[in-house]
């Protein structure tokens, strides 16, 4: 691991300081450090900090009112919260999942809640860096709020034919349904001779660190070999048995700590309209990380 | 002026830091930069933000759903507050008035805010610091908020009998009537000659900078001549026309800076638990101030 960056001296908060902030069930440190690192970096008035809370329409009401610019949304909040928002971006309205509550300072209604969705943002764009283009086909395990951002923008870059692989029949029927994909029952490893998928997703716990699958492969290793592209949205850790297998490969990969470091930075975009350069994104992620 | 000391440095903010806040119609920067030197200074785990609102019941809503440590209360909120808070201390109770709103931490209601009114306690405690006591006499120019507040403390320390004298009949004569004190119009310098007060307190913008009457003496000079005490609620200049009169006849004095200092202090002891030391708050006092 590469030397963390000594860390930047904050500005001091003043009454002009905007607040950034995050809602969760059991909220991280991740964002918090993250944020607060990239405002001292980059010399912004700004300050991050992560909250709870039992009463989501209260939250989000207490979110207009005191002009909070932005309010990163985590489980179980990110449907719930979609009928408590002025307007949803397109990123957020399709899916019905909004990770990321941006208060508009201009326009036609200023103080307007805007939810949108940069896991949506995050998946599209890496999807694209990795080459993956319409006409392809893939195979997606996993049905829930992630599964539903990941599956929505592969079909909104054109990769509309595939299978939707889950253990929840209904959100997994209804998922693949939306999309006009396949939908097989989780419970064995997917059989996908027939598909042969151009790209493998999983967006399931298999291979997640602390829990009872991480040594487990979520794809077997022939359909790795058929696929071009294999992606897990696992962040931790990155390297999960599926991400290390495909590299022995020598597949193109994309991982779920990719994910994560770019959807935060999608948020930090909208919240400052400010795009940190690179470096500065790894470093903020290796500090906040620690 | 004394060298201001330089600004700690504060500790990275976390999940856990706790946020505590002001609400007001024009925040100022007092607040923040008090709070934030303390709490580097005492290496607390907190944060400290002025914010504005314009709707109130979802600010203190959000506040309570947020589950933030405590906020300040100033013009025009500190009534309109009262019936959204699940507690009153007796500081707020009787005068109908918050100005800090504190987040229950344990007790039978842990998550209640309760309202307390620290202009009422620092009141209180300055007065009884400058030896006023029971069966002495007063009077009050002014009927605002802050009047009542000042008028509830010297009658709950025994001040039963004065004046209040007021250019706003109806608050002036409320208030009056609530506290069993005689009521005059303002318009014409007080007149004072039977009652001789010991005590003369001007709670009006009199002398205040940046006021049409920043010049003027809110009480004659003979009844600073009569008086043992002098009072004037105005922070800004802490020298005003009647605090120097009244030093300049040997009199006892209380500053509107005084006041502030101590309210800010209480509010601090309330949301943290920890009281400074009289040179920190002098300290973190006058880097606010800058």
């Amino acid at each position: 691991m590469l030397p963390v960056p000594p860390t930047p001296a904050p500005r001091p908060i003043s009454k002009d300081t905007q607040l950034c902030m995050s809602l969760a069930a059991r909220p991280g440190n991740f964002g918090t450090r993250f944020h607060n690192w990239l405002y001292a970096a980059l010399n912004l008035d700004y300050v991050y900090k992560a909250f709870t809370t039992t009463d989501l329409p209260a939250a989000v009401a207490g979110i207009r009112a005191l002009g909070i610019r932005g309010c990163a949304v985590s489980m179980p909040f990110k449907e719930d919260c979609v009928p408590l928002l002025d307007q949803l971006d397109p990123s957020a309205s399709a899916i019905g999942s909004v990770n990321t509550i941006v208060r508009s300072l201009s326009g036609l209604t200023p103080g307007a809640l805007r939810g949108y969705n940069t896991d949506y943002m995050a998946v599209q764009q890496l999807a694209r860096s990795r080459g993956l283009h319409a006409g392809q086909t893939f195979a997606l395990r996993g049905s829930g709020g992630m599964a539903r951002a990941v599956a929505f923008a592969l079909r909104d870059i054109g990769l509309t034919r595939g299978v939707i692989v889950a253990r929840n029949e209904a959100a997994g029927r209804r998922l693949a349904g939306e999309l006009g994909l396949d939908w097989q029952l989780e419970g064995w490893q997917p059989e996908l001779g027939d598909l042969c998928p151009d790209l493998l997703v999983n967006v399931t716990p298999i291979g997640m660190a602390g829990g009872p699958e991480v040594t487990e492969l979520a794809f077997p290793v022939g359909a790795i070999a058929q696929a071009q592209v294999v992606f897990d949205a696992v962040a931790l850790p990155a390297e999960t048995p599926l991400i290390l297998e495909a590299r022995r490969q020598g597949k193109t990969v994309i991982s779920g700590d990719e994910v994560a470091a770019l959807q935060a930075l999608e948020q930090f975009v909208l919240y400052t309209d400010v795009r940190p350069s690179p470096e500065q994104v790894r470093a903020a992620a290796e500090y906040a990380r620690q």
